[in-house]
């Protein structure tokens, strides 16, 4: 058997005892997990130096390599998320509904764990202990599949969470590394039918591809952001700068960052102008279509791909619309469901958009940036999901269950 | 374009105008598509005499042809069902979860349809109502692909639900029979991603295979049923009995029959014999391991291969074990997560079973024929997932729709 494969096996072998795991035995972990990265940082540190280091002769990213670097302040951000899961209810056995049926049975849905969650993702370490963290709260066995970049730094992550968990009665496979960072590797763990219940890919749109290309094994997409702002007529004019400003420069490289600006024509004489001056002394490019260059001609000419482009860098698409219907038609036409915002004071127009904008998460009068799981106060996410089935949005740990029935009954049989 | 993708993108196009349909239309329609049926029974049951008499020509199996003819008694409960699923919640809007952040944010989780819901099945007309009803209830489009057999029936059908969805002002293609039965039309229907957002196969093992070989859209698998019925050393005997015989014989042919009986040894003998004479009465042929052959002599010898077999038929597979543990671990090691009994008096047993058995449904001193949307009060059912992913068991209106974010602000960014 395939190294990839045996760890696929272990997991599925214990999922059954993580699923029995009680609330507070998992809780002890989850804080034991957390006191155990803060009391090990420097270690913890000094193996990440290695990735760094490595990642550096590599050539690779300042980006990359910001992303990549463990700090103190970084280990205190994943424990303090490792503590909020645990503050969390225990959604396991959860009965979500249950009603009596006339022949006297009682019906239940009940949650329970998916079984074993995998997820690939990207050089960024703290992923694994929200990964470790959400998996064990929803008594799931957890693989992580990180990238080869981190491989010291997400090794010596483990070590550590496995220790502090197995401390306190989790069984020591229930997080786990999966091994090796190939191509090949990857493609096992897509298809381990029958091991793997659920496979997230939190990755660029090569990964997802592999993912749609390959996988036998259930999966969510995570991820795409063509996210939009919309600015109604009605919006505060002072908010709708301070959102877009936000949305757009707080963190442009990440999924939730606004793409495209959408603005009412009502608003947008007295508004755009000034609006996209404050976006310029940020560093961002702004392409825009005839209306929004009549308005400020700095704007570089927008294309048909620019509505559909998620930049993840400082460059904003602008597009000025007739009415609240096209500016919703051109929000869903190239929307990816990830986050999308109204700006607006007017409650009929804010109604409307959170049920005709056909996305993850629809966010009235606050930056499209809140679109994840820590500011929703889930302490951490194992991805967004931009698919409908399962789970839309962030994923918190409602997200690493389903709902079964439970009947109970006293000898009914069918007529 | 071809026929089916036309259909399908004719359903994408106006799945929004559904979503948005009122609870009150949506609730005349389905009230007056019940009627419908009824007041034209005569016309379709004449529409269906030619399916059936094509059905006979061809040598089709007597079972076949009774699923799919229709009399006045199955339209009246098609009917029943619509009028079932009309008196339920609307799930659309629903807020399931809502809370609000320490920075004022108020994050809500929404039910929201699915958009468009695709079903193949087989020859059986009454699906065609359950589905569109279930769908419109939901806020989605239908698109109904049935069987070759019974393609006058459901064209009928389908007819007599659109003109009376349409007159209390649901759009007329809200419900669409998806033209063609051919393997390609059903593999153009697997593959309109990015039209279809569901797809349910409610078919055998071959269309199953094809969907997970060839589907590119979402969908759901349904209806494997392994079923098992445990009867614990605390059973009540007649219970058990009447437990047993109702899960085997009522209707042998569907998913949710019991295909295995697994027998505490502490009850064993001097339980087992008298209901394998009942059984056997029934005509149910017993397959049994070394220990029911020592009980009950006629049984013939039970291979490996009878453990995982779905007979669909009288036959039953019978094994007796020295513990619960032994059960449990036979029942989730051979259950399809379709429906598992357990007869017990014992409700550290019973508490045990509904956590430790992995499947869609699990119940309790009552018979596995009870996994059903229209047993469970939900009118009908657009199938029996056996999957964990977005739906386990019977799937109702809330496995019709995804739980997405709404949150409201006032002002706030990302700090």
């Amino acid at each position: 058997m395939s190294d990839v494969l045996d760890v696929c096996n272990r997991a599925a072998d214990l999922a059954p005892a993580v699923a029995r795991l009680t609330g507070e035995t998992k809780n002890r972990a989850l804080r034991a997990m957390a006191a155990a990265l803060e009391d090990r940082a420097a270690g913890l540190i000094e193996r990440n130096a290695e990735d760094v280091e490595r990642a550096r002769a590599d050539g690779t990213s300042q980006t990359l390599i910001d992303r990549l670097t463990l700090t103190d302040s970084r280990i205190a951000g994943m424990s303090a998320g490792l503590r909020i899961v645990a503050d969390q209810d225990d959604p396991v056995g959860q009965v979500v509904e249950g009603w009596k049926r006339p022949n006297g049975l009682l019906v239940e849905r009940v949650r329970a764990p998916l079984g074993v969650v995998a997820v690939i993702y990207e050089a960024r370490p703290n992923v694994t202990a929200d990964v470790a963290g959400l998996c064990l709260k929803s008594g799931n066995a957890a693989l992580l599949r990180g990238s080869s970049t981190a491989t010291a730094s997400n090794q010596a992550i483990v070590k550590v969470l496995q220790e502090a968990a197995t401390a306190e009665g989790v069984p020591a496979d229930a997080i786990q590394l999966v091994p090796g960072t190939s191509r090949e590797s990857a493609l096992e763990l897509m298809q381990a039918k029958g091991l793997v219940d659920l496979l997230v890919p939190r990755g660029g749109k090569e990964l997802i591809k592999s993912i749609e290309d390959n996988a036998t094994v259930p999966f969510i997409i995570d991820g795409d952001g063509n996210c939009h702002v919309y600015v109604d007529a009605s919006a505060d004019p002072q908010m709708a700068t301070d959102i877009i400003l936000n949305a757009k420069t707080q963190r442009p490289s990440v999924c939730n960052a606004a793409e495209t600006l959408v603005v009412h024509n009502e608003i947008a004489g007295k508004w755009l102008g000034g609006a996209l001056d404050r976006l310029a002394e940020k560093g961002v490019e702004i392409r825009g279509d005839e209306r929004v260059k009549a308005l400020w001609p700095d704007a570089v000419d927008a294309t048909e791909d620019d509505w559909g482009t998620e930049y993840l860098d400082l460059v904003l698409a602008v597009k000025v619309v007739d009415s609240f219907d096209e500016a919703v038609s051109h929000v869903n036409r190239y929307g990816t469901s990830n986050a999308e915002a109204i700006v607006t004071g007017d409650l009929a127009a804010a109604r409307r958009f959170t049920s005709e904008v056909d996305s993850g998460s629809v966010f009235v009068n606050a930056s499209t940036r809140f679109s994840d799981g820590g500011e929703f106060g889930y302490g951490a996410e194992i991805g967004i999901s931009t698919q409908k089935l399962h789970a839309r949005g962030p994923m918190g740990l409602h997200a690493l269950t389903s709902e079964r029935y439970v009947v109970w009954g006293e000898g009914q049989i069918r007529e």
